[in-house]
């Protein structure tokens, strides 16, 4: 079986699917790994450290015949529509993957009669843990988020007390509660904060708590009872929280927000109204801010004031930790094809629940709803439905 | 008596010599307080909240009549020399001052006969730590040094067991363990690497454990023995020691340089074949960029790259956490006010070993050893040589 890991192409992007020191994970499954030459470059992985693990290193002007040779193509982004063109038929491609929006690499996916599988759509079980990319990549953004608003806040994150006097620890909000948000409290908290967080599920307060933050509680069904359609009663609740947050805002000298559903539009959970309500030096990040943003006005990859206050959007987060990044994902790559790589063949058994979620494609045809959708295909309406991981309000 | 501060007129300093918050506790001294409008712009301290606390705010063209009526005039980086011609005779002016590099200063102190004290002098006793702000800077420059570190490494500085495997810790080495150096240890520490430091005082051993780092002691004695003068002995020794560090260097993923010796030329502890031999995506912050480098080939304010590995040298690392670097700069002026104070007047007691090792100038008359030397004037023989603090070879 040959795995080849070509190099990403978005600009920005800086990790690799798969790092040197994994590579000998792969042999025990039969699996011959391809790298091409300086896929690692930004991650710090070098040809020669690649090729003392054991792999072959290609030239980029070998990689339309890889890509056209291999059993399986991993990638952190997804392949570009021309290199999924080049795929041999019934091969697999595994990246993260949006069928909503990566539409072209759907189609050419259907045209080259490849398997496409998702990073975004494995199940959220415990089986798959190892497996998810998602969850490890959201590990580095919120450690990266407390890393820099500790870095951009005019004052220290912890209490000081100097033989001049005392100087306050700074008071650190976390919105959204997921992954990134629960990393990002433990990461202030490390460096001395004092950490609040609010998450719109409620069940996340003990995680909250386990990591140090205090959680915050809003009554946001006082609502209740006063009638209206759902879709009103979202829009009512949405507000009555922004609301109810902005005192904490006020109070906060650092606030990281990290809501986000995974390929829609990230929630507004703080309005330009209530950064102006924040302290002078103040300090918010953004970590939604290349979906849509959880704060008015924030921008991907650049600084915006809103008076004394700073609103940082992040943009390729994970990427600004290369080689954790890289490392993490490469096991999750290592882990997944360990579900599918049977004595030396691929076999992907749709029965399975994760195989089944994470398919977008197989052999060409769509398998996640999304796919239908994106392609213009009516879905069989006997088939059984997949398995689908309800998106999540709450924090990735 | 009137305490004037004026904006920092050199680019980059950010920092205010006096706060807002601070400004009531100079009134039980008998002392009004003016500030020049501006001045505390980049520490996010406004005119308004300046004068909600009872000080004056004064406009720029009023600077120079104020400069002539001010008791003391307290900034953050000396006066420039026009400034200090407009003072008047026996007026005080405090801040940072180096007798051998800011001769221009001392010169204007002359013709104007003004007392010029430094906190670079004030002595390291015990009575005077709480307005020592040689420490209370370090403080600030050790924890952005840390942070820095952290934000410039493609890795997590914490040890992380995930669902698909462990993640190391980064292993942190602070040269120098002076505040800084201290300081630095324990934010790394904080952030959870693992964190070891070197200081050629073998009696810092116990302040590196005491924060959480491992001590290295090297074995530069081994030379004692074979001869020669103390000069050579000595350059004998600095050698020893790179090639004895070399090793730690190669094994550490992060280094922090931190050894300054105040108004001389910090010693060089890292060459760049030492940088040469650590691993690709390392990152070393020279906190004594300014003052010649302990690392070769580091440059003040950028980012200068080895082979694969990063070189960071620090500017005006203090200004980079203005509030809290003006708090405490702050709190360490108003504890020298309360010692120079009696009764609502200036009282300059040079038999206060304090008085006596901060004073550069006394009414325009040199007081301090490197004030004659600076103004070509030689020191009376008979005179009691005044307590002078000895500049430690170690960390800042």
């Amino acid at each position: 079986m040959k795995l080849f890991v070509p190099a990403e192409t978005r600009p920005g992007e800086r990790r690799v699917a798969m790092i040197p020191d994994l590579v000998g994970r792969l042999a025990p499954l039969g699996i011959e790994v391809t790298i091409e030459s300086g896929a690692g470059t930004h991650a710090f992985a070098t040809d020669e450290a690649y090729l003392a693990a054991g792999a072959t290193i290609a030239s980029a002007g070998d990689v339309d015949r890889l890509l056209g040779e291999a059993d399986v193509v991993a990638s952190v982004r997804p392949l570009d529509p021309e290199r999924v063109r080049r795929l041999r038929k019934g091969s697999l491609a595994l990246s993260f993957l949006q069928p909503g929006t990566d539409v072209e690499v759907l189609r050419a996916g259907r045209e080259s009669g490849v398997t496409l599988m998702s990073f975004d759509l494995i199940p959220r079980i415990s089986r798959a843990q190892s497996m998810d990319a998602l969850s490890s990549q959201s590990l580095v953004t919120g450690y990266r988020a407390a890393l820099v608003a500790a870095d951009r806040l005019p004052s220290f994150f912890p209490l000081f007390m100097t033989a001049a006097g005392t100087v306050q620890a700074a008071r650190v909000l976390v919105l959204g509660a997921g992954v990134a948000g629960l990393q990002a409290i433990a990461t202030a908290k490390r460096l001395g904060a004092v950490v609040s967080a609010y998450d719109v599920r409620a069940a996340s307060a003990d995680e909250v708590r386990s990591m140090g933050g205090t959680f915050i509680s809003l009554d946001l069904d006082a609502l209740e009872g006063t009638g209206g359609y759902a879709r009103e009663m979202s829009d009512d609740r949405a507000q009555r929280q922004r609301d109810l947050l902005a005192p904490y805002l006020a109070a906060s000298d650092a606030v990281i927000t990290t809501a986000a559903v995974p390929g829609r539009q990230a929630p507004l959970l703080v309005t330009r109204a209530m950064v102006e309500g924040m302290k002078p030096g103040s300090v918010v990040v953004d970590l939604a801010a290349e979906t849509g943003g959880n704060v008015e006005g924030s921008k991907p990859g650049e600084e915006v004031r809103v008076g004394q206050v700073s609103i940082w959007g992040a943009r390729d987060m994970a990427s600004e930790l290369p080689v954790h990044a890289s490392r993490l994902y490469s096991m999750n790559v290592i882990n997944v094809l360990g579900l599918l790589v049977k004595d030396g063949d691929l076999a992907i058994d749709t029965e399975d629940e994760i195989v089944s979620g994470a398919a977008v494609l197989l052999a060409g045809e769509p398998h996640h709803p999304g796919a239908f959708t994106a392609l213009g295909i009516e879905q069989p309406p006997k088939d059984p439905e997949p398995p689908v991981s309800a998106p999540s309000e709450g924090g990735s």
